[in-house]
This record gives structure tokens, sequence and C-alpha cells, in this order.
């Protein structure tokens, strides 16, 4: 994980609550690429988790087909059959990341704000035209991702075909954290994943629905394109993740809590509503 | 610009066909953060340009109706209501880039491979909430990008609604070149761009025709969001700028020229097309 302390971010890891120093100068996605070195560890006492990395780049997958059952449902659509046979995608803004405990701006051009439960792979590993079969050896961790949504936005940007553009861009729209975990401390194909809303539980999924697994995200993104450490690929919103699929809204003030049990909880406020400039 | 000589790439201006270096020590991104200074000026022989930089992000817009109207045309479908009410746009990624006179990689998975021809302007100075007014004193300059696509990759990933994928996500994917004009060398209002393949030309327009302005795409790009020195907004492809509007192919070897009379001719070849493994 990420770490600020005296005025410093730094990489370190998470033993039980105490944030330990991992003796390395340089960001997360530097000690990725620098496979990961243990240097001189030292406890750091009143650090303060940030996010666990600024990706080299980000791609959003729609893996759960709960998720669109729900969303497409609520349109009155039924699913592309294109869902069913290639995993498509979009791609983030990487400066748009922001961490655990950090306020969610709310932007001014949204009356619709909404949250999206995932979990999302971490490249470790350089790779192309990676197989399913060695898809995980090019792994270096999971960490939950909250895609922060504008609706009203989306649904003006959806009908041109360019995906999502100003429905997910905005100074800090996506939040990741609170740390990463690694192949180790996770089964990826049988991961619940949890939202709740001011406490109340609004949405619960495993990565056993996934329709794509992590492998099949990074094989397919992989083809003839160089997958490089720092990566990062989300799973889609999980079933119930959102609340698109409920029909109900976010209000400035609300605390999101998103959870995976190896991961951690990923706990933000929504900030104020600005009033429009418009 | 970007040129490499004797194992380095460096940052450099054209003097007419010569090379000079600006003494610059880092790439062309961190040549703009710096406020582009210039340092100490040597000629450099035998330099060879390359992509003029690695952008931070990549957006990619619709500007142009002229394209709209002959591929929508083509696919039988009327122009969305909605492109009239906002400029969308989708990502790229920046690692795909390839420079001027590099050959343009086939995918394997793609029996039409398409090219694009686009403007694209280059941030210089950070900001956020940008008005039109404003816009263009973010501005660093311009350079041709030839965005090209697999519109095959696409016709699958264009009905989930993410916009494209793999589509346009390949190693040597996006063509960037040969150089960057800064503002007082170009009239971005009215810029005449011209595709050849094998020295015929293909399409031909002006930016004049953009229905939405650079400064638009700034100003809605940086809403609630802050714009950093080399992120890079394209324009869309300009009218006949695609084989997809004139149902034409691209075939292996064939030699693709985008020219704008300030920027120059972006020259590639398309490399040879692989045996599919599937």
């Amino acid at each position: 994980m990420t770490y600020a302390a005296d005025g410093a971010t730094r990489v370190g890891y998470l033993d039980g609550d105490d944030v330990v120093d991992l003796g390395f100068d340089g960001d997360m996605v530097a000690f990725i690429e620098a496979g990961a070195p243990h240097g001189t560890t030292r406890r750091v006492p009143d650090a303060v988790l940030r996010a666990p990395l600024r990706p080299r780049t980000i791609r959003d997958f729609l893996a759960f087909e709960g998720h669109l059952i729900n969303a497409f449902g609520r349109l009155g659509r039924e699913i592309p059959g294109e869902w069913y046979e290639v995993p498509a995608y979009y791609k983030g803004l990487p400066d748009t990341v922001i961490g655990p405990e950090e306020e969610i701006p709310w932007p001014a051009y949204t009356d619709e704000l909404d949250h999206e439960l995932e979990l999302a792979v971490i490249i470790g590993r350089q790779g192309k035209d990676i197989t399913t079969g060695a898809a995980m050896d090019h792994v270096f961790g999971y960490t939950l991702w909250n895609d922060m949504s504008a609706r009203d936005a989306q649904r003006s940007e959806l009908p041109v075909g360019m995906g999502p553009g100003k429905a997910k861009d905005w100074d800090g729209s996506n939040v990741l954290g609170p740390c990463i975990v690694t192949p180790d401390e996770i089964d990826p194909g049988n991961t619940w994943l949890t939202v709740r809303i001011n406490g109340e539980e609004w949405g619960r999924d495993t990565t056993a629905n996934m329709r794509y697994t992590f492998a099949d995200l990074i094989a397919y993104a992989s083809e003839e394109l160089t997958l490089r450490p720092g990566e990062l690929l989300g799973s889609g919103t999980a079933k119930g993740g959102s609340g698109l699929e409920l029909d109900r809204r976010l209000e400035p003030g609300d605390v999101i809590e998103l959870e995976a049990e190896p991961v951690g909880v990923l706990r933000n406020r929504v900030g104020p509503r600005p009033i429009r400039k418009d």
C-alpha cells in the first residue's frame, strides 16, 4: 500500500494495523516495476493510507452479468448479444485517482452521482499475447475500486458510441484502496464484494459470478498489446454494486463503504454539491 | 519534435530540414512541463524523427460532422441527436504511440484495418474548468494523428456501450507526428487536412468544418477535471479521413500519408498481415 507521513508519500505494507515502510524510494508503479524489492523496513506511527497507486493505465470491463441484467432492465433494454462474445472495456484517466477516506468531489454538472463496486487487478509483469493459462503469472495484486459515475452525463454520452467520458472523468472520480493484496492473500475466482451506504448494505456479489475471469480480461487486453507493470483492469460493477440498478441515489454527505474480506474496507464520504455555474 | 541519433532520443526543433537539439535532458512531456526552455542548441546530423511525444493521456473526440454523415450513412443510421449536444470522446492508451516512418503493425485479430485523419492539440499549461475563451492559453501545440482502427473489432465492441477497446488498442495503433507546431505556426480554426493512400488522395477536409472547436474540446474535457501538460486531445476523423466512409480497405504494404501544410507529412507503411493464431 501507499501511505503518507511527515509530508512524504511512500510504499509500505500493513502488519495488522501497523504501517511498515519498505525502504523503497519511488512510487508504487516504480516499486512493482523494480520487482517489489524489500529494503530496510521500519514501522511508521501516525501514517495515513493513500491511494495504493496511480495506475499506468486504467481499463474497466463489464464482467458481472447480474449487474447488466439489473442495469439494462431499468433501461427497458436487453443485454447486447455482443457482451457474451467479447469482454468490452473502456479506459479511465489515471490522474483522477484518490484513496481511502478522501472526500469524493460532486461535480457541478451532475444531478445523479452514483458509485460502482468493483475488484481490480494490477499487472506485475510485462507481457503481450498472454494466454488465459499464463495470465495469473502477470498479476501483482488486487484492490477495491469505487468507479464513481455521473449517470445523467452517461446518458448524454452513451448514444454517440464512444463510451463514458465526463460521466466518469473528474478530479477524484476513481477511488482505489485501501491497499493491494497479493495473489497469495485472495482467491480472485471467489471473493465476496459488498457495498454499504451509510451502513446499509445495498449490494453483494461474488467474483465467482464473473462471466469473464480476470485471466480472460488480461488475455483480451494483451492481444497484440504489451501490458506493463502498474496497469489496472477492473472487473466492472458487481450485481447490486450501483444505485442505478436499485433506482436509488446518493446524497451529499453519504458514506460509501466497499468491502472485500481480504482487501478491507474502502470508505469515503461524498462531498457537498456545488451550485451549478450555468 | 523528438528525434533519435547516436542511440539517444531527445527533444529538438526543425530548422528547415535540419534537426537542432534544444539542450534539454528529458522527454517532450517533461519539456512542456518545464515551460519549453531553450538550452544550448546544436545541429544534429543524421537524426531520425520519432513520435513527438508519449502523451500523458489521449482523448479522441468526433468533431467533424462530415465524417459522421459518411460513417453513420454507411451503417444505415442517423447521427445520434446527442452528438449535437455534447462533444463525446473516448480515451486511448499512451503506450501505443509510434511516430513517422515506423511500420504500422497489422493485428492478427482484424480483417479490416483502417486509418483515421485527425489533428490533435497538446496541452501546455495546467488548468481546470477552462472556459472556451481562455482555452487557447493552455495550448502547447498541434500534431497530426493517424488513429488506426480495426473495424470488425469495433463492430463487436460498439453495442456493449463502452466505446472502442481492442478496436483501437494494440502496439503501434496510434501514429503521431511528424512534429509539433506551436500556435504561432498554425490556424487551428482553418487548417486543411489531407490523406493519401499510395499517393492517391482519399480524403480532404478543413478544421473550419469542426462543429466543436479545439477550444470547445478543451473546455468540455476540463470541466471539474485538471488538464495537465502533455495531454492530447484529437479532433476526431475529418470527412473522408477513413476508408470506412468510402467502403475502401487498406492492404498490407499500403503507404498512408496524412498532411497538414504547417505540420508536414506523417508517412507510414502498413505492415504484413500475420496468420491468425486461432
